[in-house]
């Protein structure tokens, strides 16, 4: 399963805010239209929206390669797809990343680096797809044993360019026989779990059960699940996520700045009302776990254990040898 | 505001299930469409349910008052009564009540009876009210300065008979000057803080803020919430509940029942589906929080401190000595 094919003239995006009902691709000719899918969330999921940001930096050169001011009118773009949401790492890295070859190549005709920007943009994306292989690899690893587990919102396919980080690792694990089950938190208030995760795991075949998010600890409590989650139960609650997006320039979590999104995502669902007209709404788009309730960190480079700090600091070192 | 209004003929219950887009009352002539009311969640609540209960039941004896085997009729409707949901103790303690009108008064007539049962059943419903009120006074007196406050599902006027138990210590702490605001868990599947609790307390003007379940963690963490709920922050966590909804025959939560309900709530809202087709779903009603998580108990008698064994032990003394 692929979240995006880039075919040349167009980036086609599976729209996820479709999904499960609807199994539909979004033809993207121009960067806007990329743009408003990353804003709409019809393109979701850390590494997936980085790879659709770099094809879409592609579709705006294109647009504007006969242009004189073609360079200048490329910062423009980069900036506008990096507005589309304010907190996804990858995002930011992977415009950085097409910028950065422009800068390369200050000599090149318009039309040759429109060509080394489509090359960088084929990298992202399977340098996404390698670095899941390798997460899911390290990951399955953790399983010694068959296991039910528990996942929140969706870090599968859907949310990278292919396979997924937190579902590559189950799906690693389910093909070494050592998934029993997966029970999926629905994750309000846009139901990625409910929607896609589900989805992802029956297309696969891989037992799923779909829980509300309240219900996680009760699930844990009756000791459904034996991995990923919840301190107080004495499970261990794993993270995978490549190492792109580590936001190496932040000390603490504390500095992470919360989206907050519009609140018809929790008082209404699919156009239908289910809260009181008019009531105040705080939607904060994620949290921030504290890194003492976190048993290990699943990269592309291995398993990360605390302390964390030394840990990264290691992992800094590495990915600089590389 | 009143979950349920009895007028003679008829019980009038406040659809729970319509509300908040529908304030609508139906009106129960037979036992049995309580029954039903109980069952599809149209009264809930436990103090509500109870009413609604032993408000049904005399509806039965109505039914039932000319035929020849009157008593025997009154025991199979206690019974059917009961059997609407598997764990509300304030329902088997209700019709309980009622089955022992019918023992303490064997020498009546029917039409006798009749009028001790319809008695029975409004001082069951005109307790709970002045339970509410005690349970308020008690909980307010918490509130030292104003604060604000997480809400789980609804405990409010609608799940009792009037004024609510977590929601009357709101409602008379807010009439105290001593609440900042409001927050509501929306309570998935079936919304009872979108749909109910925020309803209510708009009605009264506290300013209430909802959010989704998985917020409560981060609307903690970032002090937004200075009571009820959660050791992990910090954050005193008390429950507020009648002493008819103590369950004094079970040794431990363990022993508690779980019913688990229809999966259309979790993969459907408002008829709409919001999961993929057949997915496999798992609904328990609620869970049980252990007692090492709970600040204090808030009853008609007062607040209950840890530690709750003996805590409840001097309750049962009190209310025998009542």
């Amino acid at each position: 399963m692929k979240s995006m094919e880039w075919k040349k003239e167009s980036l086609f995006l599976l729209n996820q805010v479709a999904l499960p009902h609807k199994e539909e691709y979004i033809e993207c000719k121009e960067y806007r239209r990329v743009a408003e899918a990353i804003r709409r969330l019809e393109v979701r999921g850390a590494p997936a929206i980085g790879a659709a940001a770099a094809y879409g930096f592609v579709l705006g050169a294109r647009e504007t390669v006969r242009q004189s001011d073609f360079r200048e009118q490329l910062a423009v773009i980069g900036e506008e797809l990096k507005g589309t949401r304010p907190t996804a790492v990858n995002l930011f890295w992977a415009v950085d990343r097409m910028l950065q070859v422009l800068r390369d190549n200050k000599e090149c005709s318009n039309e040759e680096l429109l060509d080394k920007l489509e090359a960088e943009a084929e990298v992202v994306a399977h340098e996404d797809s390698a670095v899941n292989a390798k997460i899911a690899a390290h990951g399955a690893e953790l399983f010694t044993e068959p296991i039910s587990i528990l996942t929140h919102c969706n870090a599968g396919a859907l949310a990278t360019v292919e396979w997924g980080t937190a579902l590559g690792v189950i799906r690693q694990a389910w093909s070494n026989g050592k998934i029993v089950r997966v029970f999926a938190d629905e994750t309000r208030p846009l139901l990625q779990g409910g929607r896609l995760t589900a989805w992802e795991l029956m297309q696969d075949e891989i037992p799923v059960t779909l829980i509300t998010d309240n219900m996680a600890g009760w699930v844990m409590r009756k000791n459904m699940v034996q991995a990923v989650i919840a301190k107080e139960h004495n499970i261990p609650f794993y993270v995978a996520a490549p190492t792109s997006t580590f936001d190496f320039s932040m000390k603490t979590g504390e500095a992470i700045p919360i989206e907050e999104r519009d609140k018809q995502e929790v008082t209404h669902f699919a156009g239908h009302p289910m809260a009181p007209e008019g009531v105040d709404v705080f939607n904060p788009a994620f949290d921030v776990t504290p890194n003492e309730l976190i048993t290990g960190i699943i990269t592309e480079y291995g398993v990360l254990r605390p302390s964390y700090t030394e840990a990264i600091e290691k992992l800094i070192t590495k990915k600089a040898g590389i």
